[in-house]
C-alpha cells in the first residue's frame, strides 16, 4: 500500500516537473485514483490558459467528474506534488474526495513565492481585517431566492 | 455610487433566481464589474455540468478572465448573491479582484444545507481534526522541482 501511495505522489511530481518545463505554468501536478487506478491528472495551467482557478488539483478534479459523469467523487483519493491552497482544499471538500496526499507544503509553496499560505491566513480573518474589501449588501430579494430553493420539490442537492 | 452597487447585486440575485428556476444548478449568481460596467456573469452549475468547481463566481471569473485574455482581473470588483465560499474566495485572491459585495451570508447557505461554513470551519483546522484526512508524503523529488522553478529563467509569475 505505502508503495502505491509514493508511485502517485511519484506521478504528481513528475507532472509538476513536466509542467514547469513545457512553460505551461507552475510546477504543480496532481492524479485522482480510483480502486488503485489513476483516472485523471491535472498540472497548474494558470499562466497558459489564462485562468487563474486552473490550479493541478481543480484540473485534475474537473477531468475525473467528465471522465466519470458525475459532482461526487467519493471513493476517490487525490494525490498532488503541493498541499493543496485554500482554493482547491475547498474543491476537494465540494467534491466529497476521500483523502488527500501531499508532498511540498504550503510553507515551501510561500517559499517561492506562491500565495498559498497568505490565501490561508486572509480566509480566517474577519471581513473588516481581510486585503480584499468584502461588504454585505442588505438585500431581501436575496434572502427570498433561498426561500424558494427550500420549498422547491424538483431540484438536485449536492 | 450606491445605486450602482445595488444595481450590481440585483443583476446577481436575478441570475441566482434564474439559475435556480432553469434547473441548471443551486441558487447562486454573480457578475463582475470594470470600470463601471458588467464584463462577465456565473451561476452555479455544478450539477448541469457535472463540475464541483462550478460555482457562480469561478464562472464569472473564468469568463471574465477569456474575454479580457488575462489571469489578473486586478481594476474589477465581483457582486454575488451569496458570501463566496472558501473555493470561491480564494480564486478571487487569486485572481486580484479589487473588491468583493454579496447579499446572503455563509450562514444563510448553511441554512439551506449549502456546505459554506462547513467549508470554512475545516480550513482553519490542522490535518489531524479534519473529517477528510491529509497526509504529507516525504518527498525529497517535489522539493528539488520548487528549487528548480526558482532557478528557472524564463517563466511567468502570478
Amino acid at each position: 500500500m505505502q508503495n502505491k501511495i509514493l508511485e502517485y505522489i511519484k506521478e504528481a511530481v513528475r507532472l509538476s516537473r513536466e509542467n514547469m518545463n513545457s512553460g505551461d505554468g507552475g510546477p504543480f501536478g496532481a492524479v485522482i485514483v480510483k480502486d488503485g487506478e489513476i483516472i485523471s491528472s491535472g498540472s497548474n495551467k494558470v499562466t497558459s490558459k489564462n485562468d487563474p482557478t486552473a490550479h493541478a488539483e481543480i484540473e485534475a478534479i474537473r477531468e475525473a467528474c467528465r471522465i466519470l459523469g458525475t459532482f461526487n467523487l467519493s471513493g476517490c483519493e487525490i494525490y498532488s506534488s503541493c498541499e493543496p491552497c485554500p482554493m482547491c482544499l475547498s474543491a476537494i471538500y465540494w467534491a466529497r474526495l476521500d483523502k488527500i496526499y501531499f508532498a511540498n507544503t504550503k510553507k515551501d509553496a510561500a517559499e517561492i513565492n506562491f500565495d498559498d499560505n497568505f490565501i490561508y491566513e486572509e480566509i480566517s480573518k474577519p471581513h473588516d481585517k481581510r486585503k480584499i474589501p468584502v461588504m454585505q449588501i442588505d438585500h431581501d430579494d436575496a434572502k427570498k431566492v433561498f426561500d424558494e430553493w427550500v420549498k422547491k420539490e424538483e431540484k438536485i442537492q449536492y
